[in-house]
């Protein structure tokens, strides 16, 4: 049975219209006036927004960091991605190191076929390049991994060296993947937390002043001058900083191929939230750390003028009970990350739509487009157009709300953003036609998500 | 009686997709699978793309230059117009020394009413900034003449001084018409000419020695200090060079709302086009001039990054033959301008998306969406959504042509761009759900356009 | 009478070392040790710096400003220069409108010579570039008057247009004469001045709101546009902003040859001066006016990597009451200026040299050695060495004073800079060998200043 | 026994005049006029610069590079820089992998005590940074070796990995010693060198080709940003592109101590030396490589600005035969460097001053004073002022040679510059007033030169 949802108002990245919308057989199947037909189910949606489904291109569900693993799994993360407007999301398969990345991806395969709530993919995450691994990832875009991360932090763990990222660039131009990369100097930052415990600074607080932003603008710095010599579009995760923005400014006004993606995070909160010397600094221990108020500013800049492509939430959630706080006093064994996806559609709105900051339209592709387009889930993915999946949010932007960790969906102990207002709410969330969520609590009782194979990388 | 197009593929700003699009009572009624009546008209388009009409916010039609006329009036100008693809144009409303906006825009429904194949609407371009006439801006902005255009060239003739044009913005900020600028220092042009032509270098082609790219630079600058002073958007008009391109790039990276439009014979033509020491170069005789290569290429890269918002043609048309060569022995004397309105669409998708300069998505932005957002004609037109005018393109791809004066629908006696291949035809056009032109040539018998009272400017 | 300076401590722009100085016949004659003879005077220096003479590069003293006339003439001018360590300096001969060059330095001489106790030289202020004007320059330059100001403010009194500098550029390209712009845009300003007095913002601190930093950042854009355009070197006089500097900094950066000065007052006081509604602020009504306390760090910045090349004071002083107060209910009666020749060479020392911000040869540079090189003094003017003239000043770099109008002598009935501390004082100061100031007060009966025929320009 | 230089022209970093110059016992004892004394021998100058001797920071003599050894040694790479009017170098003390900077140290004094020419200081280039070696790096500077290099190239010999570059700069910090680093990624550039050479393109040429500007670039960056971390002064050797010189001025800009070095072979030679593909390029094969004619441009630029402060020769000469062929079928077993001690100070006389690019005051601040300042070595050396060491250059402009292999002093098969004209020459080069060089060839008998304890840089 087909469904139509009338007189909403349907944003896309680049349109704003009332229309209704016509949903047959998970498809858009009709955008107009006077389409309904004898059967259908009617939903009026006057008053609200018809969005494309958020789409959050960089989550870590059920993660091992090796000593711990993360809060969420596929089921719990994915149930929140739902109550939250997103039915896409991109995770990471992550390689061991001296592993393949065939296992990688049976693995992550295991994690989550059959377990998520809505549509997923998977970036290849890549910490030991041998010719034999270059050799896979041919085979492994062939099942619909079109992008591979390398982390330039993180020393002897995930990081790689400079030679064998080029490598890696060079394979991608080869191959068509897109390279994703985490940019901070590693090594430096190594000796920077060394010398910072040594010195007895090893509170929760420290893990930021260990990572100064200066770090993380010179990584981006190299991945761009690297990148250029491999000829290859780039793709940096999550940028936190005004100086690392501006690196990549100006390689975009040289027309370097380079996008950006950054967070709700980097947008919403500061270094402000490392100021106590107790556990509450280690609920916001991630890297890149939170920056600057002027920091804020510059990404709400870059997002507006185009130089930031994408919104991620980098989800990685620990528990403070039992996770965060095995780092209490050695801030380098806290594990790094925060929750985030469930939040992230509707702070996006509320910070940008509602205030101001951003159109409509900005919000739409910077929340959902951009990434379909960028990692090749487009126009599946990513638009209110005909012939897509009806991944739809239906927004009321009168409802206001307040996020907190005792409502939230996620599994996980806190909230990064507890007693945030949210303006406006996800009133309907429908996964391929079908309706997975409603009012920003999950109503699908099985996870119907399916992996999405995605294409490779044709521009932004 | 509805139309329906079926089988093409439909291009906006942001998505391509393939649906059938029903026209219904001159707007778009529906767009999706299996959305026939009976009774509807069907038009197999199938390998067609669907445009959005194009928009050229840039024309001078009918307009007096003082010892004679532009050859194209607004009949054969709009026919122009359609033939290529163009459905919308705004024309400048030039206000005469002394006189009013008032008069001005009335002359202006006077030549236009009745005599346009097209929709069009009108800028004000003033060049006597009395405090009456700032009382009149808010008068026109109520009769649909959104934006106010100020010269900051042609000496004695339009010019305003620096002061005048900080008043009109100001004047601006509190009516929120949008300041559109024409940038090039006039008078330190109006002293090179006269020292050219003193010095005996008189012949056509050093029209474009006197006019070189820093002014045009110098004057880019001087016209970002002033709006962000007056805190108000500028829109500048004709970005012809790199170095006031890279001005432009320095101000959005501050955050500052300024849009840039370029034109296609700063796309596709340069000053190898004034070699010649004859009549030649005449045709080329504008403001500001071609300039280099490495310009033309920087423009392209503005085009690609979104640093460069919109297309025009600023069509103001000559004869060579008794127009053109009044000025064969001294430049000065020669009638600014050159035709571009017929061949802007069909050039920019040959030159721009054939060649894979632009996607799809960005052509559409460019040749329409921009302008129609920027001059507050969005979402009537600008785009392919259910609402919207039927304003379309049914673009095919596969035709090739190649442009010559012989074939024009323009009144005049040469073509920019002679010789130039077309890749690609408007096959058919629509405005308001009409046929007005149909494989290149104007089929509609009467002028239909129509005057379009536009919104305010309310960002990009 | 020879005299031998013993046991000092040398400093130029680039040295730094203990020698004796003989000075025979008003020059240097000899540096070394054991060089005195039999009948030389010994003056034992220990413990002092020996510095070249100061040299300010920017004075206006006996000058008419219509309504009235600048309190310090050449006689209490110069005296003061000499009172505070400077013994030459260049004072701005100015052109009437419709009147000649050569009645402008003719009237120049009359104020100055045989009234001056330092050396001299002047450049010409030409507001009025007929064509005889421009013959006139090549003769001037005979005179030595070998660089030319122009004003890009002060509407409708000393502005010229932008067509009137080019063709003063090209003057100067030809003769060699070096161009000197005061750098802010008039027009805007003018039209701002109205604006605020009609809105009844006339009290003295509006000066400074009216004249904004990006007015004087423009024109210096411009400037630089301009003189790229003519192929000429460039000297902008009083740099007062960050922004301003930043364009100076891109200009050096690709090559181009512009020099740039700045002033005590932009270095040491700031737009807290205007917060007070009375009189106060009419002290530092000046142009450019006092910027933000950024504005001054980045000028200090500029002093240390060679952005800036000289330190002048704009010695322009009104006294108080009968003078300044003439606009204590209209800031735009205010005659513009304030007073500082005497104080420039010690408050760069204080503030510079003490502070550590400057190494000693920077100081010499940036207050003696630069101009000179720049206004064809040197090597008669401006450094320390065999052949030149014995203009010098001992320096002893232990004395404290206090800065205050009580004890100065200069003829005006304020200090800018009252209650600064001081550290060091000249303890004698020579020209050409004789002893004409000592301990911070004129020892010279009689003005011996002599007139200096500068050579041009033949770079930095 | 005395000796006046009558009629000489003396030139000093600021100052340029015609005065007599007394040598006494080895020093400047007196400048001026009328200055001989009895006894006196006076050799008359005129027409001739006297200048301070050319100080070469970078020279490595009598190195092992593991599988051969520098054509040159103490003994013959000071008498060649005797006699082309160097009269100071500073050599790189090399640390061995796990060995101690004592060690290097009292290695460097037996292969330079007794055996040089011309007077010399070390620096130390540390490898190996342990614990101890930190330690050491106090101890070393109190025996006069204020400077120590880092390699962020020669992956697996010389480099160290950037933390403990942060680990040098921090100490550093303490001990005042300034760091000089060889900037280029040296992680890229072996995997290159490894992908060249496996893919069949080792022929001596493509040394250049695998070391790309770009690689420059980013370690500069990389370098610049670690400085601003550690917030200590830095000093890179060899800058030999313009894009690594931006990434310098831009650091300048905001007020980094930065200090940047480059050499005779990137002012006058380029990439067109690889053209060949046989032996010839091995020439040339150095690192940085030589590259564009573009960059040499924005050299000389640099030069003239102030943003490249000192000229060093690198001098590493490996003969053609039987070394640089060692890697003819393999270019990375070429030894890297090539000769130019001998001719630097004539060639940046010929083709800086000579050719008008550089003032007489530039000349010398880039060829002695600044390498002086940074290096602690001033005041006694680098410029001609009284108390300082009388090494001094005595240069007629009016001679005019020829550069050639045949004719050199330095022992090794072939240089760098052959056929290139020199204009001007050393007539007379003095040590510490002793005659060591005439007209280009060496005159001392035995080598007496001294090892000189460097105080430690005190801002340049």
């Amino acid at each position: 049975m087909a469904i139509v949802l009338t007189e909403g108002t349907i944003v896309t990245a680049s349109d704003c219209y009332q229309a209704d919308l016509r949903i047959d057989n998970g498809r858009i199947a009709a955008i107009g006036v006077d389409i309904v037909r004898p059967g259908d189910e009617i939903i009026n949606v006057g008053g609200c927004f018809i969005f494309p489904g958020g789409i959050d291109p960089h989550t870590h569900f059920d993660l091992s960091v090796g000593f711990t693993r993360t809060a969420d799994d596929f089921a719990s993360g994915t149930a929140a991605a739902a109550a939250g407007g997103t039915t896409t999301i991109i995770d990471f398969a992550t390689q061991d190191k001296g592993g393949s990345l065939r296992d990688a991806l049976s693995e992550w395969h295991k994690k989550a076929d059959g377990n998520s709530f809505v549509d997923y993919g998977f970036h290849l995450a890549i910490c030991d390049l041998r010719p034999s691994v270059v050799a896979e990832m041919d085979e492994v875009i062939g099942q619909g991994v079109s992008s591979f991360k390398f982390y330039m932090a993180y020393k002897d763990i995930l990081q790689v060296e400079d030679g064998v990222l080029l490598a890696a660039m060079k394979a991608a131009k080869n191959n068509n993947g897109l390279i994703c990369l985490h940019c901070e100097n590693g090594d430096v930052i190594a000796s920077l937390v060394k010398e910072s415990i040594a010195g007895g600074k090893s509170a929760p607080r420290y893990h930021s002043v260990t990572r100064p932003a200066i770090l993380e603008c010179e990584a981006v710095n190299r991945a761009l001058c690297l990148a250029r010599l491999a000829q290859i579009p780039l793709y940096i995760v999550h940028v936190s900083s005004a100086d690392a923005l501006e690196v990549i400014e100006r390689a975009k006004a040289k027309g370097l191929p380079v996008y950006a993606e950054t967070g709700t995070q980097y947008l919403l909160l500061d270094e402000a939230c490392y100021q106590s010397d107790d556990l509450t600094a280690a609920k916001f221990v991630m890297s890149p750390p939170l920056r600057s108020a002027e920091d804020k500013e510059a990404l709400w800049r870059g997002l507006r003028n185009g130089m930031l492509s994408t919104i991620a939430s980098d989800h990685c959630s620990f528990n403070l009970a039992g996770q965060k706080d095995l780092g209490i006093n050695d801030f380098s064994k806290i594990p790094n990350g925060a929750p985030g996806v469930e939040d992230r559609f509707g702070l996006m709105y509320s910070y940008g739509v509602a205030t101001g900051l951003l159109t409509l339209n900005e919000f739409v592709a910077v929340c959902s487009t951009n990434a379909a387009k960028i990692f090749g889930l487009y126009p599946f993915k990513g638009t209110i157009a005909v012939g897509s999946d009806a991944d739809i949010v239906v927004w009321d932007p009168q409802v206001k709300r307040t996020i907190t960790a005792q409502d939230q969906v996620q599994r996980v102990d806190y909230n990064a953003y507890e007693g945030f207002a949210q303006q406006g709410s996800a009133r309907f969330v429908f996964l391929r036609g079908k309706l997975i969520a409603e009012s920003g609590r999950l109503s699908a009782g099985m996870p119907t998500g399916q992996y999405i194979k995605r294409n490779i990388f044709r521009g932004g």
